[in-house]
């Protein structure tokens, strides 16, 4: 629930906690699963993420119907966890090839591809078991049916996969369609591997708090502009960034040559090109009649931050 | 639904058919998404397979309500795009290294690794997609929130996650528990790997006809005893079958030094403990009065399949 006297750091850092402890409560654990399963799964979902999606869940929830973020927190943790299993497969040596993510070793590098392949795998289905089950009261069947259509149609090929092959293609590691990604194409892209996520994410605890059509709408167009400005900033940070704040090895987007907004815009144009991206999420905001909540500030916090 | 004069086979070809076309509608295809994903994801779903666990779960909506599988349909359908999804990653080198299934190439050697990841991960998450969308009918929300989790758990770190990862480390292929296992264990691996999607599959064709309590706990035991003996058959023609019938090469086991029935029981004795899993199936649809429908059929039929 928003407290007016909170200041955005302390509501991020007792909704971080808050979600954490979900998500601890979801994963399954030995006898029940394999202890090999458990481990790895949970080496990537503690490994210290920001919960900016959990986190935009519950801010949306909250911002249409003070107090109903309760409703929204088991389609926050799914959304982390099948976050999380994207994270652990886009990190494989048949994908980017990532050893670095979060200043730890990634996990096929400590537990193996296969296992990191299962520990996704189970990830993503562990997401879709949390989303059925809870909220357990039947009142919330039609709007847990809704949002898991959202958030896995979100996840597949017209969403998150998608995007995630289009990059791959980009970067010359797919058959068939070596792809020259121009800055419509790129901002396709993005639509779909970070987006579509992101979007679903505000949808979702939109839609678990209640929300009507128009703030479902106002909340969808600022959770798009805000998932476009993430991703540029994302891009800015890949180039200005040092591995030591972002945890990840940086300039790993320019070393495999994939286009990006500073490479197709500059630099300067693209920290243009967010800013717009962030006054038209306000805008939505306004429009939407959810202006008092914490979704403006979460929406400058993007803009400003250094990892 | 049933027709008394029709024969198993008759029933068996029908019901392909119809599941094949419900999966090609519930794929999503470009524009809506890449082609590269459209393609990677048809050429697993169609490539053959006899659509086991489909026809299990309408044979049991027909055998708890006739006429009401239909309902069962989407259910059906989610369970086989997640089946294809965990043939493609077993197949992955990471995993079982396999390059031939039914026949044809696998599809991580035709696309690639990461592309075969892609389609894998898309294929669970448009799963859950279909369940969450039909029937459309707000009638069935309960009972469709109620087989997603049962579908999710099944697939997930408890279910086939977890049994794909012990059969790694009985391969050896995952650090810290080079695993060696006894009969018990062998039986619960195969529990977790393929028992449990297979008693998913029944289970939710008899939740989603509206079977009581008492039919659905028949329908799951006489599903869990099928699923061993399944499973035991796979052992058995993996020992005695040629590459041309099973369309996937043939000793693989034996040349992975993975425990299998035959290893652990000899081939004989191995044939025993699967007719024996079928007579307790038979006694279980007894037991629950559901004898009437095809599956009893379908037990006979999975205990003297060739491939």
């Amino acid at each position: 629930m928003a407290r007016s006297d909170e200041t955005l750091a302390a509501f991020l850092e007792r909704t971080r906690v808050r979600v954490d402890e979900a998500l601890e409560r979801a994963l399954p654990r030995p006898p029940a699963c394999p202890a090999i399963v458990s481990e790895a799964m949970r080496y990537s979902v503690f490994a210290g993420g920001k919960r900016f999606r959990p986190i935009l869940a519950l801010a949306a929830a909250d911002a249409v119907a003070t107090g109903a973020d309760a409703a929204a927190l088991p389609a926050a943790c799914a959304i982390e966890l099948i976050h999380t299993y994207s994270l652990i497969h886009d990190d494989l040596p048949a994908m980017d090839n990532d050893t670095l993510r979060r200043g730890r070793p990634t996990l096929h590098v400590v537990y193996g591809d296969g296992i990191a392949i299962l520990a996704g795998d189970g990830l993503q289905a562990e997401g879709f078991a949390l989303l059925a089950r809870e909220p357990a009261d039947a009142a919330f069947a039609d709007r847990k049916l809704r949002v898991m259509r959202i958030i896995a149609e979100a996840a597949g090929a017209i969403g998150m996969v998608g995007g995630q092959a289009i990059d791959l293609q980009a970067a010359g590691q797919a058959p068939g369609h070596p792809l020259d990604l121009d800055a419509d194409a790129l901002r396709g892209m993005h639509a779909r591997k970070t987006g579509a996520l992101i979007r679903a994410s505000a949808v979702s605890g939109a839609i678990m708090a209640g929300a009507n059509d128009a703030a479902v709408d106002a909340v969808d167009r600022y959770a798009a502009d805000l998932g476009l400005a993430f991703q540029i900033v994302d891009d800015i940070l890949d180039v200005e960034g040092d591995a030591g704040a972002l945890g990840k090895t940086a300039g790993k987007d320019a070393a495999a040559s994939k286009p990006t907004y500073p490479s197709l815009f500059g630099l300067e144009r693209s920290r243009t090109l967010a800013a717009d991206c962030i006054a038209r999420a306000h805008a939505a905001l306004d429009e939407g009649g959810l202006a008092d909540g914490r979704l403006g500030a979460i929406a400058d916090w993007i803009m400003s931050r250094r990892n």
